[in-house]
């Protein structure tokens, strides 16, 4: 596995990514706890649609990437799982440990489910993105093809978990990946257990997918295997 | 099956939640898609957390339920998938149709998985969401159990989708549902293809999972199987 670095960004501009991303997620927080009047409600709404307004006065087309993506270093911002500017993302920190890729993440009433515990369609999202995730980190890249979840028990919300996975299986495009969640403090007992199966596109299938996909600059970047570069953190 | 109204609720906070959830979804999306000046992303985030500051004046506990939420109607206004106060959610407006449940949606950049299409956890989670659903419109109800999906073909984006579920087996506490993401265009033809098995907690775990659970009054409200009433449109 190789270790240089992916590609550099302007860290200016992250680090403003960064800031609105956990100011959004913040909002988001708020509204679902909120109890003020719907007076207010609607003051804020309308103070929410004129930030709106100043950010959409400049945008990009959806085939072209934010110009701090790197799809084969697989570092992408907005990502609704990792991304560090998506207001949906708790976001996950990925990073490798020995064979396997972890996160540790705390959630919210925003991903609620039944009242008190994770939505268990998020504990799937979640799982998918850390299977996705040990695939990359085994220089392998593939798209689910098969996803299976057993949910052993409830995880609560406002408590610290930890999200593991590693492949078992590969056969040249297709990988075997299992990973599970459970609660940091008692980190060997999975509350939800994870097992996908990741196939890479041919590279046929990959420019029928990808092909109308570019960079910021415009040069076409479909996603692949990673090769001398990588998103995640290293511990 | 029943078609008694769900429980009443203040049709001016509603409004107001609903505007609001509206709002926060147009901004989430425009961070995503904005290629504005770091200066102006950062003047962004301080007029976000202006607005958040004055939402958290007021907030109710994590126990509490929301004042619109009916947990045996499953109205829940803030859910992650249906949630029409959520920032995270699309929202889907899930409705009965016959034996199935359906819903339509249009997914954003915000919901990328590989560059142009929906993320695969996604998917996982709106199906979830949708096999849930169908458990409550057949006057049944369950947490997740065990959760299936096969991805058959990438579910494009800024596209618009269906998407079913009906209960396929139901034995005492224990449901098997099946259900679909496809194309509203070519709604026969399955891009990812869902179980599930839904278990309908027993009394003492209800207890044991729900025990503090309260409504905006402060009654205990735990989750259960409908009676009479349902979050659920009607066609």
């Amino acid at each position: 596995m190789t270790t240089n670095e992916a590609t550099a960004f302007d860290p200016d501009l992250m680090a403003a990514v960064v800031e609105l991303g956990r100011a959004v997620r913040g909002l988001v927080d708020a509204t679902v706890r909120t109890t003020v009047e719907p007076e207010e409600l609607r003051s804020a709404a309308g103070a929410v649609r004129e930030v709106t307004d100043r950010l959409t006065t400049s945008q990009r087309p959806a085939s072209q990437l934010p110009a701090l993506d790197d799809p084969i270093a697989f570092r992408r911002v907005f990502s609704p799982v990792t991304g560090v500017g998506s207001g949906i993302a708790p976001p996950l920190a990925i990073r490798r440990h020995g064979d396997e890729v972890v996160a540790e993440a705390t959630l919210g009433l925003a991903y609620e489910g039944p009242p008190g515990y994770l939505h268990g369609g998020m504990s799937a999202l979640f799982m998918d993105q850390l299977l996705g995730a040990a695939t990359i980190a085994a220089g392998l890249w593939g798209m689910t093809a098969h996803l299976a979840l057993d949910y052993r028990g409830p995880v609560p919300l406002d408590t610290p978990l930890v999200l593991r996975a590693r492949v078992t299986e590969n056969a040249g495009r297709k990988s075997v990946i299992t990973g599970e969640i459970a609660l940091a403090s008692a980190p060997d007992t999975a509350l939800v257990q994870a097992r996908g199966v990741f196939v890479t596109p041919r590279p046929e299938q990959s420019e029928a997918y990808f092909g109308s996909i570019t960079d910021a600059s415009g040069r076409h970047r479909p996603p692949g295997r990673p090769t001398d570069a990588t998103a995640l953190d290293r511990d």
